[in-house]
């Protein structure tokens, strides 16, 4: 009890997150965290380009982490040029994933690290080190899963759908290629074991958060922990603050709102807490009326540094909270 | 008869060519032929870097056709940054070869093309046509050759020889992986085929040319010929003009001299003129004594348009007589 009671002081965290909406959460937490953090990120996203294998969301998450991110574009580098980018189009190559240059670094130690037979884990390892980053950042597996979108104009890779054709097609079902042969990577178990609370960020739940769910016995394990696991929802006011989660949901006959979040994460996991915006203080209730679900109203959207930090002691105080009364019942 | 004679007017001419010496005959050549120039180029500098194709020779003479290429430094594209490079060095990942941002362009499209399955043929095609070369530029095989240097200090990867060490390790022989395996391509035997004249250009004789004339068939091929063979020495007064033509016929204990390349040519290929530097009219005579061979004297420095010019005019009126002599005899 007194361990879990003092998360915000010195517990381990582990916090799941997908790209820049989770990557904004998992700031605030690193702010307050420092090295006891652990950030478990989708690599269903990933995918192979140019030749060389890029990972946006631990990408996102690393750029974030170390304050390096591009702030106005949201993704990507700060201070970035197109140059490499602007020869393939010149030479009439495909330039709809605009790949920085300064980014092709990242993408080419990554590859080159990979081909030399490193495991993605120990290639994050080594990029997040030497951005100078004490958290852990760590592949949710090192087998590879790709997210792959039915829609209504057949199957997309995950990029083609998301990025070349801008999430426009009616997305039918999601896939997980090779989710059944991935396992959650040894560091993931380890970290999860040592926990004193986990975080669901504000990600995409169907795109960034089910890769990661789904994986072969990381339900389980999350049910068997005893550290609260706590999420925060990525809708707010029945519209998505980032990316397509509300389109996606309204495609999935899935009503567009927090408690339709928290539900489809409790048909998962189980799930102690959960934190809504204020702008759906009304939906708490509905929230509190899931079996074992305790809701946290507050003010979720991170707009800058300050508002990261709030939401990340907030996020952390509720689970030290929540920690204390699953001690004490 | 004709048609040799005709060479400068509308003949078609096949040069052979590596990297920097090279790629300026080629440039003049390609400034008086147009598109009834063939260009043959060395694969064996190829080398895999960061999960890129990189095909150096390739890319030197394309740059240098396509009036691109980087004057100052001799090699890589005019106008280029290297942010990836420095983000890679960031990472504390192999920052040797210093690839460009712009010059990544180019590995990235051929990489991808080379992927989908296309032929190093194709790939050069397209890139040759995208920067809007009428030349064609060829490599002188789909199959990969791979130059291994045997040095004092062990066997070296071409370019770990070349760029990392600087060519500073004793060369003790070379050989050429895969080369038994490896033919000239269909593209490279039709326009042998069709040449009027065939130009050796001043490319190292044994990191560059080698690699071309030692392909099976090849030597064989230029024997067949009605076209007269005619080699440019990139030895001129004792000295190679570019890289370490001097060092390497040194250590292999041949006398750096023009008459020496010639040798080492003769010993391969039917060899009707060879062309050297006013610096060493001297050595013309020796030249002359070879089986078969006319020397050239003339001002074979190419430091500028002009004098590239000059020179591929000379060549290319050198040919024309021999093609007369021997149509003549």
């Amino acid at each position: 009890m007194t361990t879990n009671n003092s998360i915000p002081n010195d517990g381990p965290v582990v916090a799941l997150a997908g790209g820049v909406g989770g990557a904004k959460l998992a700031y605030g937490l690193y702010q307050l965290l420092g090295d006891r953090l652990t950030v478990v990120v989708n690599t269903g996203d990933d995918f192979e380009h140019w030749g060389l294998t890029i990972c946006p969301d631990l990408d996102t998450v690393t750029y974030n982490l170390a304050g390096i991110n591009n702030l106005e574009q949201g993704w990507g580098l700060a201070d970035e040029s197109y140059r490499a980018l602007e020869q393939v189009t010149r030479y009439g190559g495909e330039s709809w994933f605009r790949l920085g240059d300064r980014d092709l670094g990242t993408h080419l130690v990554r590859t080159q690290t990979l081909k030399s037979g490193a495991t993605l884990t120990e290639v994050t390892f080594r990029l997040k080190t030497e951005v100078g980053i004490r958290a852990s950042i760590l592949p949710m597996s090192d087998q590879p899963v790709r997210t792959l979108v039915h829609t209504d104009e057949g199957v997309l890779a995950f990029q083609d759908y998301f990025v070349r054709r801008r999430c426009e097609p009616r997305l039918i079902r999601l896939e997980f290629a090779g989710i059944g042969a991935a396992r959650p990577s040894p560091a993931v178990m380890s970290a999860l074991n040592d926990a004193a609370a986990v975080v669901l960020c504000p990600s995409n739940p169907y795109l960034s958060l089910d890769p990661i769910l789904h994986l072969p016995g990381m339900a389980d394990k999350l049910r068997g922990l005893h550290a609260p696991v706590v999420a925060v929802s990525p809708i707010v006011g029945g519209l998505a603050l980032k990316g397509p989660a509300a389109k996606i949901m309204a495609e999935l006959g899935v009503e567009v709102s927090p408690v339709a979040v928290a539900r489809h994460l409790t048909g998962q996991i189980r799930l102690d807490g959960f934190v809504l915006d204020q702008t759906d203080a009304a939906s708490a209730s509905d929230v509190a009326a899931l079996q074992g679900v305790t809701p946290l109203v507050t003010d979720t959207i991170m707009g800058d540094h300050a508002s990261k930090m709030r939401l990340a002691q907030n996020v952390l105080q509720f689970a030290a909270a929540l920690a204390q009364t699953t001690a004490a019942a």
